[in-house]
């Protein structure tokens, strides 16, 4: 399996599977980082999280140095490699069902691809990995100056949010990442009837990168909103992105969707509208950028569902295990890391191939 | 500029930008691929696209050789080179508004980025660059065996097709390449007062790929999808990517979404549904493949926008020269060929990286 | 630091910089990997290398499942992670000279390029990362079927073996890795009066792979010399590679220089000689691929040499600390490993791009 | 074929065979590189070069624009394509020994991967391909400011040049590009043997590239000099790679390799020698990059070899044709160019990783 990494010069690489077993210490310059992010991510947090307990503690095994004239840590320029611990491994879950394919889930992939699977969970598969995302998400946050990346669940199953009551403050208030108090306190009824059920439901997730400076992408095969969509259609159960209006886009007239220009107060072109989600032609605008990506319910749930299992005989599954009855939610902090991650990367490319940006405006003849 | 090639083993590099002039002689080996797909791309078919005209013919400059046992042209190894003539050049259309930034345009992004731009056309975020796309894609389709790969346009602005409707024979036989022949007939109408308003409208395209063999992709960073997301979503013009359901997914219980399976006559795993668009996490399912995208309106209008020019004087700006009302409509086949080159690229690299597949279903124990 | 990563199908990253401690267990899959390839690394082993004791115990961290069919331990897919500890950390060795710059050694290009450098040791450049090299090389060797991939010392400081003695044997049966047994005698004595002195010396080493298909490489630029080239030169300390009859081509005439051709019993095309190393036109010929690599003497030694510090005083240093008198020695593994690391990742290459080999020789006509 | 592109950040993509032939105007533009430094390539301008006249033309596709307010052609961001001439093509030279494997020459090994070759010359591997590179190396060098890279034939069969004698501005006044002009008399004489016998020779070749920014490369696998030894690897016919002292490096003791260090009037640091050849520890220093690569006699002679047809049949071939008795003399501007352009690609990934290096000395505490 060669596909581990992403990025260009801002590369993230990960292993580790589902139920991985490692004893760490945490390091005190990490773990500002981890309480703002990875505990986000973090399941077992409310009843409408996954019940399993992830710390997600972090430990640093290279790439960080205390500087000694100033007593803070650095980063040495060497790879910043970090190890996250998973302490409540009980992988006896799933045995009941280890040599069938839940409808919806990639073991039966796995199987057709490489001929195995690891029974311990989901393998590579494993929302596990998604922690390690959360986390070169942060260092991507520093890299940026200025950069501000934050996301919000604004859809859960059918029932979207009412935007004009958008409240970035809320987001941290309830355990959906709703910025929408009155919707959130609907999620928390609706979502413990879908849990009592044993079923799940999908949700929407935007992602909203202020601080983005202009320039940034290419015109043809390094566009900023083809990388954002590969790293936002990779994450785990996600089946659509839209960068700004997206499929919205389709319904508007060419005077719609214009998004109109005056000269702003700071001497750099101020956009009156904002249709184009802070990317044109595959550069960035200087507008903040908007991406929404929708999560598919999770296929475990408690309702029997008809399959074969690896030997080809046909059967019926019920995933009982400890899951999440909308994924959705921890989607939110990992969809703000892959955001950060791909702005990273351009940030540097961007350094890279043309230095420093062209003042603008031109000198009029 | 480095990113002029996606793919990693089938690797597609282009060059040029709008409006250069080259002298070609079309090759018999190639003439036939033309005329399937470069033909569709082709502005200036019908009242409804482009009145450039780009007659698309192509010249193969490398890596194919006539076999003299067999007379027929075979690809030594060597890259094959092609170069796609543009007759019809007159640069002199956008003389009007080359210090204009049109809104909705990449214009702006170039000059913020390089500090300059290509006045003679749209440079490289020029539709015809998508010409050598089109061209690349005819190749790819030739690499996976029995691969079959169909576009269509499945809504114009607001107006859906009936899906009932569904006929791919009809996509040929109207000019909006429209699996509905009825909805075909109101898309005459209404892109019609579009175009008679100097206005334009999006549209959604849809591909399916047949043929794909089940275990292409990979879990982590190589997903299948995640490559297509980042092959459409690069597409000029387009703000969405959906596979399979798409954000209808967020919408389904897990009950809904599951695609359940049963033991297929060839004895192989066989879906009852395709919620998932034919792949699992990351991974092939062997089901068709299903994605779409949707096409934002072009800028080009004739209404006036609100704009700034090169030299940060606010002003205002019409787009005369000729456009098409409705982009998307030429999207069809270029969303054919990014789709045919990204499961080419991953058929090379499963077989790299796996060798022949496991056989399916494993041996009971 | 973007560049941890070699190979584009079998890829290899690492991380960690030198003196990092990890607790680590050993999995008895790789122990047997590690008796064999690791230990030749391993300094400390005679008084003719470095004294540090680096045990290179390596932990599993994920890509690897026990099989309960066979009670084998088989690869999943995922990413093969391995954890290699180091017990023996002093980090204080480098103290006294930690602001000054050792003449030819990385540290200062460190500073110019980073600003700070890790005085713990040689930090990414240290001799410590090449010990995930030779545990990547061990999965390598596992890749290819029917590979071998052997090294030996040929040359240290400017006393060469006698190439007509050479044993293939002897190789284990010194601590030089050297096959010609009597220079073997002649290096302890050598060595011993290099070491004395506090100075250091350097060394040639030879890889050959034998078991390498005809067919691996590219003609351009993904050339099989051109990748092993990159290789060897990577190896810490490395100033020169050769393929085949490398400087010595030079001096041959062309009727010398080609390796004439016949038939072989198996039906393939055997050559009456190896000039070429295996490999022509950037290609495996299937004859044994012959690669040396040069190594300078180790910066640390116990003469003063002249220097600056990184303030920009001038100054002198002695290295004291604990190192090789003849680094050379240890990086006949490490060479080996990235042989076998290229020569896995073209042959994952070669499968992906070209599937079978075509069948040789051709039907005559 | 994947592999035609080099370079990260300044990429370069190939394309064409041996004897395609294009039409093509010299833009003026670029005719000024083009008698700089195609020129040096081109064979037919001595009777020491192959008798074929390839002027060399040069036509640029895209990527360039004359900037109306200055009169200048300047680069606009998009890629820059060249298409290069090939005018006096005579496809039927090989006609004779198309079947058969010239002994040293790479149509073997493309018969054993592909299964076919091209006999109209030497396919992908015809030196005609590097005219490419000479081309893409003239941009390489307008990227880094005040860059300086120089060629010379060090040595031609077992004869060295006399070093005492260097004088670079004799490179350009004798057909060897040989610095040391008795040398160059005495070759004239010796080449002309080689030439009458129609055998070959082979050659060594120098490289050294001035104005080299300090901190350029990566510590482990991004080296500058593992970069190096892959291109120059990569071009035709070269055998071996050194940088600094080479292979000689192996022969010195610690004391004797070490380059001492003071400080510089400029206030940077200053070394005493330049063993290292401008790289310690995959870095650039800051001195002069030195490379040097051996090149092997051409397998095209006039002396019956014994070899084998694509059928298996046993025979022997001689090679007529038009072809160099040294081919290491038209390898100097290709050495030239491949250094610029792994310079050029290094420059802009340090400038994407580390923006503005580090001041130097640092400030004492």
């Amino acid at each position: 399996m060669s596909f581990n990494t992403f990025g260009l010069l801002f590369r993230v690489t990960t292993f580790g599977e589902s139920y991985q077993q490692l004893s760490v210490r945490v390091g005190e310059w990490y773990a500002s980082l981890r309480r703002t992010f990875l505990d986000k991510r973090r399941p077992g947090q409310s009843r409408f999280t996954s019940q399993r307990r992830e710390p997600d503690s972090v430990r640093i095994l290279s790439g960080v140095l205390e500087d000694e004239a100033s007593g803070r840590e650095v980063t040495t320029g060497a790879p910043i490699a970090l190890v996250i611990e998973n302490v409540d491994q009980r992988s006896k879950d799933y045995s009941e069902i280890r040599d069938l394919y839940r409808p919806g889930h990639a073991d039966i992939t796995y199987d057709l691809k490489y001929g195995l699977r690891d029974h311990r969970g989901g393998g590579r598969a494993s929302a596990r990995e998604t922690a390690s995302r959360v986390a070169a998400g942060a260092i991507a946050r520093k890299i940026v100056p200025g950069l501000s990346v934050r996301g919000a669940l604004v859809q859960m199953g059918s029932h979207r949010i009412e935007r004009a009551r958008w409240d970035w403050n809320e987001v941290d208030r309830n355990p959906f990442f709703c910025p929408d108090a009155k919707q959130a306190e609907f999620f928390a009824d609706y979502l413990d009837g879908v849990r009592k059920q044993g079923s799940s439901v999908g949700a929407v997730i935007e992602v909203v990168a202020e601080g983005v400076p202009a320039g940034l992408g290419a015109p043809v095969y390094g566009k900023l909103d083809a990388d954002l969509a590969a790293a936002l259609m990779g994450i785990n159960a996600v089946k659509g992105v839209e960068i700004g209006d997206g499929f919205l886009a389709a319904e508007l007239s060419g005077e719609e969707n214009a998004d109109e220009i005056r000269m702003g107060n700071d001497g750099r072109p101020r956009f009156l509208s904002n249709h184009a989600g802070g990317i044109l032609g595959g550069i960035s605008t200087g507008q903040p950028i908007v991406a929404r990506f929708a999560v598919k319910p999770t296929s475990s749930i408690l309702t029997p569902r008809r399959t074969v299992d690896r030997y080809g005989r046909e059967t019926e599954i019920v995933t009982k295990g400890r899951h999440d009855p909308c994924v959705g939610i921890r989607a939110v902090p990992i969809g703000e890391a892959m955001v950060a991650c791909v702005i990273a990367d351009h940030y540097l490319r961007h350094r890279g191939q043309v230095g420093e940006p062209p003042p603008w405006p031109f000198p009029a003849r």
